[in-house]
């Protein structure tokens, strides 16, 4: 499991390599694997094509800096870290949302802010003694918070992360209500 | 004027009805026209294509709907009107939403959502004395606020307007933290 995650980085970093030099589109399976050490072969050993290897990068470099403080006291951390993660990444990711034929990277952007959402929802309905708030209404707030913040920071990737992490980070906290605060 | 809008709301009305019967990608210019006393021609003194047309069937018929009643205290009512207008006309703007080549009236739509959500926004920031809440931050509240309302309307369309425009008003109304309660 170790190894094979060590193979895909080594293909991930290939092809982020790649996306500094050629439009998406001309990226071929030969020229990512071409830069590493592996047959053109073993690329389909771990994904099945490019849109499989761009959730895979996104997934894995997010989890590995976020996995350890998904708890509702830091939170914001959670939102920053995702902030700098992009910052750093911003002319990959800004290649990623407008190329078309990952169109559907956004679908699975949303889906990620959602599952971030929801452990927050998730930790936040714990907290409750009484049952004051029903299951529906939970699910609405999270649909609202996923939809509004996942726009949000697709929104500001493709303006060049303007203004950047740290301070759109402060303006995020001070704009968006926090309905869960207690 | 007058005159002007009967006309386009009496091609509005043919269009509309066609799509009861016909993808919307079938209907053409001539078969709207055909079903009204205008000539063909008549429909580019008034429209450049059908998605001009599409856009001002909405912001027409919406417009009627809640010119007067979009102030802060009855801020509500907008949503709810603006829900039960979906319900209404479900059909055909669940085909509206699905067509690709119509794909920008969703941006359109988020327009529309953006002026609203700013009237409330506007409103409330007249209601300050003290200038505790920043331009940027504003700005930032309103775009969150737009995304996340705009995109659960839109889903709510394609899920068939269920539950009902009043359940579904009663559930936001419970769901959507209101950042500028006073």
């Amino acid at each position: 499991m170790i190894q094979n995650n060590i193979t895909k980085e080594i293909i991930s970093c290939s092809f982020k390599q790649l996306t500094n030099e050629k439009a998406i589109d001309k990226i071929s399976i030969t020229d990512i694997m071409n830069q590493t050490d592996y047959r053109r072969q073993t690329f389909y050993h771990h994904f099945n094509d490019k849109y499989d290897l761009v959730t895979w990068i996104f997934s894995w470099e997010v989890s590995e800096l976020i996995d350890l403080i998904s708890n509702w006291e830091q939170r914001e951390n959670v939102l920053l870290f995702l902030l700098q993660y992009l910052e750093e990444n911003k002319i990959y990711y800004k290649k990623i949302f407008l190329n078309i034929k990952l169109g559907s990277f956004k679908d699975y952007f949303v889906y990620y802010i959602k599952q971030e959402v929801k452990k927050i929802t998730n930790d936040y309905l714990r907290t409750l003694t009484v049952c004051d708030i029903t299951h529906t209404s939970v699910v609405a707030t999270t649909d609202f918070y996923t939809y509004g913040l996942s726009e949000m920071l697709y929104r500001w990737v493709l303006e060049d992360c303007n203004p950047n992490a740290n301070n759109y980070h402060k303006l995020l906290i001070q704009a968006i209500p926090y309905k869960f605060q207690s």
